[in-house]
């Protein structure tokens, strides 16, 4: 090797270690903490972007630990599996902080329309149908309000199809605008007198499995089975009674709710070397729906967050705060994770610096959303600057997060959003087909470059975020 | 506007007019045949192009009629919709010829590693498990050879594990490579004293749905069940198999076969205006398997031929000779709807001239294949002339055929193949996701637009491709 090429990069090396060390010593103290952290940001950006061991971690989770509904064997699993896993890495003040969840089981489902065989599936806390089903008229709603015009007279009796389709797009915001009738179309229905509620998944794509995800019941009304058909099922549903109005659909559901469980929010942290009483959370949630095996909801953020952790660690760079991994319990059907943390941490809510989760798959990070104290999008902005190379977007203000922040929210702690790519999110999600073949490595290690560079400098910055205004936290 | 531009496609279509004029009355005696049809099947073919009624056909089975595996409801249901359809569309001799068929249905299935649910599905045709599964160590074997090589000690009282992928092809050679172990696996197994053999699917794709599919038992060996892991599900086995061996997977599975049931051969003709007696067999498969609705295996071929047969009709155009329709019985599991047309058939099979089925999706068409008499691949490039502008290449010579076709080829008649891309078919083959939402419509067209210009050419010929020699109708 030519010796001028060898010293040019030593050269190079040089320059830039003298620039970090004059940035460090406070050589352009106005900027201090964002430019010595800069280097470090970048450095462990483009470090995860050539290649991070995320994807590792989410397929030995989706794996060998599998599906995780609360209070289930595979729950019990993941505990002890987050557990080891966060030791592995050399996390600080490993533990498992007990939660008290809900216990749903699937059971056998059926639906026949005349005979024809249907892929559906139970909503999660569906009630089940009497032994043998429930067979009656369908009557088709487009949605809640349409339901709503309806006279009870010709629901009473019937099975409700709410058939309210689901717009792709890259905010996912197709999903919010849809979900109500998975979330409430058993109770609207049930008001009519309806014997059960079904509805078309959820979901994008043309794929047979069907999407499950959480139902609410209210006391003062009959809980009645609900439960959703794949889209091509639907699809033909809606043909079917159209060319032949007065149609019966027979439904099977032997789903059953058990007494309330045990599981575990599992935390670990990179205690802060300047300030380790100052908290930068940064969450996923652990849990996942039975039918799949959990890889991108929420195996990937699962995957991100202790990546994050491990590139730390490994380089045994520890930031002026604390970093606190948290892998919140019982996301999908209760939330109970999540409150029974803000519950816990009561006392230190206060010192919770910011609260950023990761729950959207493996689509990469194209945006940042948060919602924290007045005036604090420059700060964030400049935290953020790191990731315009990944081509996301600077820092804007809105109120969009991960559902684990919500009990963070509502105590006025700030809270980021690193928001992802979701275009084929819902391809998968809540189904059987949620397994590693729906992550590409490659999107994976985006998103946990943009991460490891955000959360290192939060953590390393001695800006705080205030407060979410009173009027913004709920 | 001007009306230089007005009068010169009048012009173009006198000429065009005198040139079909003189070739239909012999002008051009030598190539008669070939100039007078191709203006006739570069019609048809552009017409179908632009938008066949294929789809809405293979949307009418693949809803109305679902899934309709041989002997079951849905089997009824499609001869009766198959008979009302070519009756709508005005063939001659609609008739539906009784074909005894296996009655096989599949029941409960279930597997599981250590608690962890496996998504699997029986392959078709096997025998249950003792109620309440089996349960046993799994030995991994990648091939029957591999299989053979192990001794009977390390076999007997386990459950064998065939993980032999399957290669994404577009002319689906991944599929012969690898569905012996599919087609004869139990049998290997059971004869060195396993209880059960489960295969990784065959079939492409990273989706949920396992893929069902035909096996063979042998009855010098125990019968044991069989059945299919989806292809993550297999992934995961052999990845929990090398990192814990020993592991025991309990499978589960309800089938059961049935006593023989009746079907039919569905047939409709368009007569022949000179040789009626000389028979073009266009055939396509009524039955499907069970999981999916049957839309792409071979809901498309079945609108495609259906659609053929409409489009004729629909402009009044009569062939030399008489074009065959034919939907075949019972083709998934027995092939016993092909048998029974060549023996009700036998003595009309020397004026079979040809022989053409499709059964591969629809995929676009981009090869032809013929095995025929001596010395007939340029009578045939003749007759597919048309073809070429679809992308097509010229015919060539290959024992390569629709599966129905294999009694035709045993008594000699020629058979040829619209040989289609197949990349993406084997991605829902044989599972649940074989439904509507797997066909391109404008895909579709294409092999509608290949399959009817080819056909009345060869319908309107005056040329024979003789017999296949006998060393080759195997």
């Amino acid at each position: 090797v030519p010796a001028a090429l060898v010293t040019l990069p030593r050269v190079l090396r040089l320059v830039a270690t003298a620039f970090v060390l004059l940035a460090l010593t406070g050589g352009c103290r106005r900027h201090r903490v964002v430019h010595a952290n800069r280097s470090i940001a970048v450095e462990l950006r483009d470090r995860a972007l050539t290649g991070s061991k995320a994807f590792e971690h989410v397929r030995d989770l989706a794996t060998v630990v599998g599906p995780r509904l609360a209070g289930s064997e595979g729950d019990r699993r993941a505990v002890d599996w987050a557990v080891a896993k966060m030791r592995a890495i050399d996390l600080a003040a490993v533990r498992a902080e007990s939660v008290t969840v809900p216990h749903w089981e699937r059971g056998v489902e059926r639906a026949t329309l005349d005979g024809r065989p249907l892929a559906i599936t139970a909503l999660g806390g569906s009630v089940a149908t009497p032994p043998g089903g429930v067979e009656a008229e369908v009557v088709v709603a487009e949605s809640l309000e349409a339901l709503d015009a309806v006279p009870d007279d010709a629901i009473r009796g019937r099975i409700v199809f709410f058939d309210k389709p689901m717009v792709r797009a890259v905010d996912g915001s197709g999903y919010e605008a849809a979900v109500d009738v998975r979330a409430r179309g058993a109770i609207a229905a049930a008001r009519k007198g309806a014997v059960a509620s079904v509805i078309r998944s959820i979901g994008t794509g043309g794929g047979r499995a069907p999407h499950t995800g959480g139902l609410r019941y209210d006391d003062a009304v009959p809980k009645i089975p609900a439960a959703a058909l794949a889209i091509p099922d639907a699809a033909f549903l809606r043909e079917a009674l159209a060319a032949t109005p007065g149609l019966r659909l027979r439904l099977e559901l032997g789903c059953r709710t058990l007494p309330d469980a045990t599981s575990a929010n599992v935390i670990g942290e990179i205690r802060g070397r300047a300030r380790p009483d100052e908290i930068v959370l940064l969450g996923a949630h652990l849990d996942s729906w039975d039918l799949g095996r959990g890889a991108v909801d929420d195996g990937a953020g699962v995957a991100v967050v202790l990546e994050v952790g491990r590139m730390l660690r490994e380089r045994g760079l520890t930031p002026r705060r604390t970093i606190r991994i948290v892998l919140f319990a019982n996301e999908e059907n209760g939330l109970r994770g999540a409150r029974a943390y803000a519950a816990a941490h009561a006392r230190e809510l206060d010192a919770h610096v910011l609260g950023l989760e990761l729950d959207l798959g493996s689509g990469p990070v194209h945006a940042i959303h948060a919602l924290a104290g007045p005036d604090s999008i420059p700060a964030l902005r400049a935290i953020a600057a790191p990731l315009a190379a990944l081509g996301i977007a600077p820092v804007d203000e809105r109120p969009i997060h991960g559902a684990d922040l919500w009990p963070l929210r509502a105590a006025g702690v700030p809270v980021v959003d690193l928001d992802q790519d979701a275009t084929r999110y819902f391809d998968v999600h809540l189904t059987a087909d949620d397994t590693l073949a729906a992550i590409d490595p490659r999107e994976l290690d985006q998103v946990t470059a943009a991460t490891v560079a955000f959360v290192w400098n939060a953590a390393e910055s001695r800006v705080t975020f205030g407060r979410i205004p009173a009027d913004a936290r709920r």
